[in-house]
């Protein structure tokens, strides 16, 4: 069995799908057992989305935040944020969450079990696809469009093909309701009276939005300027599946890098401008072609990536993913197509990590225009807003909107204030369409929002004019460029890229390795004395204490073990370096993936450890400081 | 103004309570204007109880949350753990959250508003003892009691007391409801389909709880061991008050450290035997004496505090706080009186620390024997238990309780299996007087929780016998040793310690310090160049470089402001260290408190900040190793 499953790991299986169960069941049953994770509330049975890292999961996601803080906020300066995860209503409606952010659900109309409408109807087809032999070519290609459509089907079209495929319920064949939007937020209530709604966030965004006016003062009036934010996000998922990577509770950091739209550059695009790897442009996912190797500043001198501050983050997530451990080959930029972006958005891209689920969106780059200012600006009646003082002042045509009080109280009474408010937020395009209709037909019809109906404004009600005017500074809504990184996904798809097996020196059985670079490896090392003696512990204790004082994480083991099960058990938690006490006055220090050993002092122990875990140097330059070390009772 | 607020600050005012209002007017005024914290929402005009922490504020959590894994989890080789906030009803209800989590409201009979039925008795009470001075002898030792004994009143007693003192709503002056319990955990649903209580949890503890037998199994099956877990928990306030000391969502550090009961020595106890701070027993509270400094190891052999490993938690918590920057002064560890105690716990310390509102418990270190271990056991019927291997098999003498199932069948019918498992589950106490009670009335009342009702057993369905046995090892429920660690009201805290006013030279204005620790100071450094020009500039930058490089956080200034200015901004942000760039090969350090200055080469610069900011050197040794600088210019 266990060979079997080493070729499949090696990709050798004939049959992809079951090669990647096969290599995702030897990762998954390695990350329980050694308690990466755990489903949540195991012990009653665990709830459905809910997962606890365990120690070693728990050190790996605080080095990947570390480490993001380090590589993000204090290499930008960016300033970072804490903001509650419990929210109150009004804010999520601004954003569009409570109106928008919903699934699909259909019900079994027996039992009431829900389910994902699009999850059924993406089951039906692959199913079908993958087991019906004789189907019509017709209805392989409909399957097929279905599928590739998935995303932009309507209640109604998602409704009508599950009747027409006669799609019932998985568990007990009863017949589904209607698809209905089901609000993806866990709800609840602050303060006692039951009267103030909330939400737990479903993003941290929203939290630096509201902000924006705050830091921008903190940041000395002055844009560019990135706020940032790591936090828990919420998503009451109707029914997760894949492990981590969807569940209902899970990490989130968000940067929300603020920039004036006229100028989209960044200082230090240059960077970054020759990084080549893979992106999968709109043009080539339409035309059917696959993602390439593409240099990042040859895509935005094209136009392939809207502007340079996005191309620099793209840049910068490159970076940053690949530093913790992802591999390059399996990593790629993929643009959203037009039907998958929001409205407001300019351009869009995700890093998508391939893995045994597929190609996962991990992190997201989105130039989300000035959209998410402006919703909290209306709802708030707070402008954030922006200013760029000019060094001498400019004449500049200006269109004035002056409704007139007397007639507009004449005819709309308690009204009139809702009425003027609404006049004057109209945008240049609105009130030159006004001017226009007033001046040919003397009167027009004119939505209120806050009414919530149409008026009729008559010629005497208002006037709309372009003057000219002295302006000293230009104020204005700035754009948002939104890196938002999922950062479960990301330590999952890290734990498959990097799992390896290989034999054991007897080669009677297949050891687990995670290769870990030391950045992100969840103890740094471990020390064994050879034997068990009162002297290599008395070294080995030694040794532990330099490290505790280094700040490295470590174990210390002085079990009678063989030494070779001892490798073992750490490789399997991805542990870079061993230092092996066998004589009083020096050690061995030995490399996990080559397994190389070198002999250091006692005294140098921690320092090289703490050297090589932290990055000052690397492994080959130890290699190449000290002498080798070879022996057989050590080697696994 | 300015000249009687440092009077206050200084302690010089001749009322107390005004000089601690003023003085913490002008903590909170620094704080909210360089954005330490926010309250969350502003611009929808926020939530009561909810903060966020701007950029300075997010920095000094995270360096805190940072020493506290260096201080505890490293140097104890904790296994940490990182749970979900969303928690299921039934870990809860085990947990006695869902029944007993809760604080007496009343309610404002014609508005609906809501009050905490203490606050008001207790606004009340304090209120007529600071203005009433006519108030009859007996009537102040009436309130004062009432003060004394807020914590113990039942509902009843609390509204008769409302009732008595015709205490009204504070705003309309309505007449009040009768007390009653409001639950503060945040409740939601889990799942669409609204059939999964669950709530935001109230603590992280549990999730530590329900997973014991994972870790204990980590761990190598071997006792005594900490896990440990960072995280927001939630409590959904009847009314918040005083600012971050009393929040809707927090930051909590939770450590459980479990042991066998018959065991509570720690290994590492003498290294904190020989501390001696500010200690606060119980019997000194009971007799009206105040708290005084104990030697820790005394207060362990003298049994005030109850073993070795809470002792040794006490110690560590000392030195953590003391380590932050907490004044020891204003520390002290105080022990709860029986009265405060749940029945289960064995003792309890709180670490309180002293600021403008008083004594505030900031971490608890609660002995809480073997309650919550036992109540998951019970609740979920996994046995969350330690064992102990013997040397060799003991003689034990062993209850041994022998439901006789064909009588219990005759009689209980449906109902035989719950009866079974009650009688089984007896403590031994219990079923000696069963037997007790069956050997001498030959049946006896027999309450079966799972049926909530009593059933008659007679002495023929049972028997009930000690037997002797041999057994080769001992099963038992740890002991759990908690430290809880509120991270927001120890940064309050800190915040208060660390500020204070010192004149400008000009003696002018009153500039505003605080005194971080390089430790907790959320930026380490700032770069200026002495005048604009660019040789300095290029100067800076590359110091900045390398600061970034070595991972130190910092900030440059090439603004024009004058060196003045801009050290107050820094001081005012805690900064500890100033590079100020005065020549193209040297620049000079300053240190924040004594405003010290020394000169260092341009290539040392970086490295000399990294030394003293990571506590591998001070700044005594770096003012000993480098030519003192003194210029009129710089200095303020």
């Amino acid at each position: 069995v266990e060979k079997q499953l080493q070729a499949h790991i090696g990709g050798a299986g004939r049959d992809g799908s079951i090669s990647k169960e096969a290599f995702r069941q030897a990762v998954v049953n390695t990350l329980e057992r050694r308690l990466f994770y755990i489903p949540s509330f195991k012990i009653y049975r665990g709830v459905a989305g809910l997962y606890d890292y365990g120690p070693p999961g728990c050190s790996v996601k605080s080095n990947v935040l570390s480490f993001w803080r380090q590589h993000f906020v204090l290499e930008e300066n960016m300033l970072e944020v804490d903001c509650p995860c419990v929210t109150p209503e009004v804010v999520l409606k601004a954003s569009g969450h409570v109106d928008k952010f919903t699934d699909l659900m259909v019900k079994d109309e027996k039992t009431g079990t829900c389910y994902r409408a699009d999850h059924l109807l993406k089951d039906y087809c692959s199913e079908k696809l993958q087991k019906d032999l004789t189907m019509p070519p017709e209805k392989v290609t409909e399957l097929k469009h279905v599928l590739a459509t998935l995303d932009d089907l309507s209640s109604e079209e998602l409704g009508a093909k599950i009747k027409e495929y006669g799609i019932t319920a998985p568990d007990t064949k009863n017949s589904l309701s209607d698809p209905y939007p089901f609000n993806l937020m866990f709800q609840t209530s602050i303060g006692p009276s039951g009267l103030l709604p909330g939400y737990m966030r479903p993003e941290t965004a929203q939290g630096i939005f509201v902000n924006f006016k705050d830091l921008y003062y903190f940041n000395g009036n002055k844009l560019p300027f990135a706020a940032a934010q790591i936090g828990q996000a919420f998503r009451n998922e109707i029914s997760p599946r894949q492990g981590l990577l969807r569940v209902r509770e899970f990490t989130l950091a968000e940067i929300e890098h603020f920039v004036d739209p006229e100028d989209k550059s960044h200082p230090k695009y240059s960077e970054v401008a020759n990084l080549e790897f893979l992106m999968f442009p709109r043009e080539e996912q339409m035309s059917g072609q696959s993602a390439k190797i593409i240099r990042l500043g040859d895509a935005v001198s094209k136009g392939i990536v809207n502007n340079e501050t996005l191309g620099y983050f793209i840049g910068r997530v490159y970076l940053f993913l690949t530093r913790l451990g992802i591999d390059k080959d399996r990593l790629r930029f993929r643009q959203h197509l037009a039907n998958e972006m929001a409205h407001y958005a300019c351009d869009c891209w995700d890093a998508e990590i391939e893995c045994s689920y597929g190609w996962i969106e991990c992190v997201g780059i989105a130039d989300r225009s000035a959209y998410d200012l402006l919703a909290h600006t209306e709802k708030s009646g707070v402008p954030l807003v922006a200013s760029e003082k000019f060094a001498e002042p400019k004449e500049v045509e200006k269109l004035v909107i002056a409704p007139v009080k007397k007639d507009l109280g004449l005819a709309f009474k308690a009204n009139q204030k809702k009425v003027i408010e609404s006049l004057e937020a109209m945008s240049e395009k609105e009130a030159l369409d006004m001017k226009a209709a007033l001046d040919s037909k003397g009167e027009v019809e004119f939505y209120v929002c806050t009414l919530e109906k149409n008026v009729t404004i008559t010629k005497n009600m208002v006037t709309i004019n372009k003057e000219r005017k002295k302006e000293h500074q230009r104020v204005f809504t700035p754009s948002v460029i939104e890196p938002s990184f999922g950062i479960g996904r990301i330590i999952y798809c890290l734990f498959e890229h990097s799992f390896y097996m290989r034999p054991s020196k007897a080669g009677d059985e297949q050891l687990n390795v995670f290769r870990f670079p030391p950045v992100v490896a969840p103890i740094k090392c471990t020390v064994f004395p050879l034997v068990q003696n009162q002297q290599y512990e008395a070294v080995a204790k030694s040794i532990s204490k330099s490290l505790t004082a280094a700040g490295i994480s470590h174990k210390i083991d002085v079990t009678g073990t063989s030494i070779g099960k001892r490798y073992a058990r750490t490789d399997e938690l991805g542990v870079p370096f061993a230092i092996t006490v066998d004589s009083e006055s020096s050690v061995t220090i030995r490399e996990r993936d080559s397994k190389d050993q070198v002999r250091v002092s006692v005294e140098e122990a921690a320092s090289v450890v703490k050297g090589v875990s932290e990055g000052h140097t690397t492994w080959a330059d130890v290699w190449s400081t000290f002498p080798h070390h070879s022996s057989a009772s050590q080697d696994d």
